[in-house]
């Protein structure tokens, strides 16, 4: 597989589920929403289950725990907002604004049904060669969760994380590709280094359990992918960044396991460095400093990220979901650059060169 | 001519300036780099230069007009970086940030000799049917003078002017294609209708000397151009916008007299505006209503914008110039949106549903 970003990225969980803003073919049998929907009130969700609907049911449970967990560090509550497709799915958008610790954090999960036009098809062929290019469309599921964490104090990094399955369906409703995408990254206005290691360490044996290899190739995955390429810098200190794992790399159990342990390494990468971050002192011009990376990540996200581009090119797109990643604040000063020696270049350093922290 | 934007908007003066990285072709003559060089310096800038030179000699006269004007209105100076490409041409960039009454404001000039090369030529042909489909480059220039200005008072409004002269040259050195493109647009954060009338009537005056057909046409185009499409709003309430007006057009004279009275009109249509809103007392409610207003400046800029995408994925650009468009600061709330009846909303309203101001 090639390590560079697929078309395929795009499809976050977030962005796809405005793919097409038609209505699924009512042609033959059951659309797979139908068949799932039934599924579930017939017999719930087991491990015999369909991919689609065990999938469903992980990213839910996490969004629950991570939520109850965020909201232990930070003293306020979330406030959630759940909302359907009427082509079947939807999406449950928890945010936290203007907390204690969080400037801003948004944990979300989307289970989307839909169809793919037929030029979306000629894309994901590139790489799945399951899919049939002879269609005007099929029928697709993509599930995920997508989180970004800002929190207020300069010295506590900001998180992202993304975990998603999609998976299309031949014309009889039968799985035809599918693959897992997602990643983790950290991006840190000062640097602490047990911090970027520690993130680093349960990453890392969390891909370990699952193949040796996968930790270093995801890592570079991740500082390819989340970089600032009119900058020269990545995004932040990296983490891991992969896509289209699909049965050309592992079978569909190992995978999901897989996934299942990144997404379950989260919190214990993450809660003890906001803790011990969360209440440093910091002066006016450290506030600054992160205003500035900031704009940063909003270059990031609006310029280069494909799962944004394409979903705010996307008719109808619920752009409130996509751009809950952006921080509250952010600042672009003219010519800004950091001093000579200082904690700031030090960074901006690490940032051009990215490093291998564990 | 169409007025959806075509292709060769990307080359705004600001970022054609990186097209190549390679040196002119040394082939055979000297580049109209040298030979325009040896021209300023044997017989200065006439009416009868070649239009590269007058256009150039121009803005630089307007820009420092532009810019002694403002640090009137600020009482601030402005910082003045002179670069000069190794190739022919240069620019100057004058920025004033946090003034008095400028949070952020650029003024900038840049005169641009290079070498197009096949790609970008075959996307110009669709405008531009002078130009040679079969060569593998073409020399080109580029001049333009770019400016924004974001006032640090929630009342005042931010504006954006650009004006652009273009030209390709054939192998003998000699003009083949030749075009003008450019706008001017203003973005309040609250609508004051004597202003977007003042505004409007002072650039429609400069559009009527010259066609009757102008202003309307350039007016829909400016709506249609700066648009941020995801949200279904305008970027602010307009002005003008053109591109690739050349010999189909009208001649040359005509239409550099046009862009001369364009850009004249830019003083009076704005100055005034500037000094009624600069001091005008404001609450704290109403500054974050600007910051979310400037969080959809960015937006526009680095997702929709032609000409910042393109030099943002121009390897080498200077990245400073071409972010210098954005606030100094700006946000992005979760679902904001504004009192129904306020002025908040009434501003919202008419960036949904433009208006026509005269």
């Amino acid at each position: 597989m090639a390590s560079s970003p697929s078309p395929s990225a795009a499809f976050s969980a977030n962005t796809a589920n405005q793919i097409t803003g038609e209505k699924p073919d009512r042609a033959d049998g059951p659309t797979i929403a139908e068949k799932d929907a039934l599924m579930k009130r017939e017999s719930g969700v087991t491990d015999q289950s369909p991919m689609r609907l065990r999938m469903e049911a992980f990213i839910k449970q996490h969004q629950k725990q991570i939520v109850a967990e965020l909201e232990k560090v930070d003293g306020k509550p979330f406030t959630i907002d759940t909302w359907q497709r009427p082509e079947g799915g939807g999406g449950i958008t928890c945010v936290l604004q203007d907390g204690n610790v969080f400037e801003k954090a948004g944990v979300n999960t989307s289970v989307v049904y839909g169809r793919l036009p037929r030029a979306a098809i000629a894309k994901m062929r590139v790489n799945h060669k399951a899919l049939d290019p002879d269609v005007d469309s099929i029928e697709f599921f993509a599930a995920g969760l997508s989180m970004v964490l800002h929190p207020s104090n300069p010295m506590a990094p900001t998180v992202h994380l993304n975990y998603r399955y999609f998976e299309t369906a031949d014309e009889n409703g039968n799985t035809n590709a599918w693959w897992y995408g997602g990643g983790c990254d950290l991006t840190p206005c000062y640097l602490f280094d047990e911090d970027a290691i520690h993130f680093h360490n349960t990453i890392k044996a969390a891909c370990d359990k699952h193949d040796k290899a996968y930790y270093p190739r995801f890592k570079k995955w991740c500082d390819e992918y989340f970089n600032n390429k009119h900058r020269g810098e990545t995004r932040g200190i990296g983490g891991i960044f992969f896509d289209d794992l699909d049965e050309t790399e592992k079978d569909q159990e190992q995978l999901f396991a897989f996934v299942q342990d990144c997404l379950s390494a989260f919190l214990p990468s993450y809660i003890p460095i906001i803790n011990r971050r969360k209440n440093m002192t910091f002066t006016e011009k450290e506030k600054q400093w992160q205003q500035l990376r900031r704009g940063r990540y909003v270059e990031f996200n609006l310029v280069h990220d494909r799962g944004t581009a394409f979903g705010l090119n996307t008719p109808g797109s619920r752009v409130e979901s996509i751009l809950m990643s952006l921080p509250l604040t952010a600042r672009w000063q003219y010519m800004h650059s950091p001093e000579k020696g200082s904690r700031e270049q030090r960074l901006v350093d690490v940032l051009k060169n990215p490093r291998e922290w564990v």
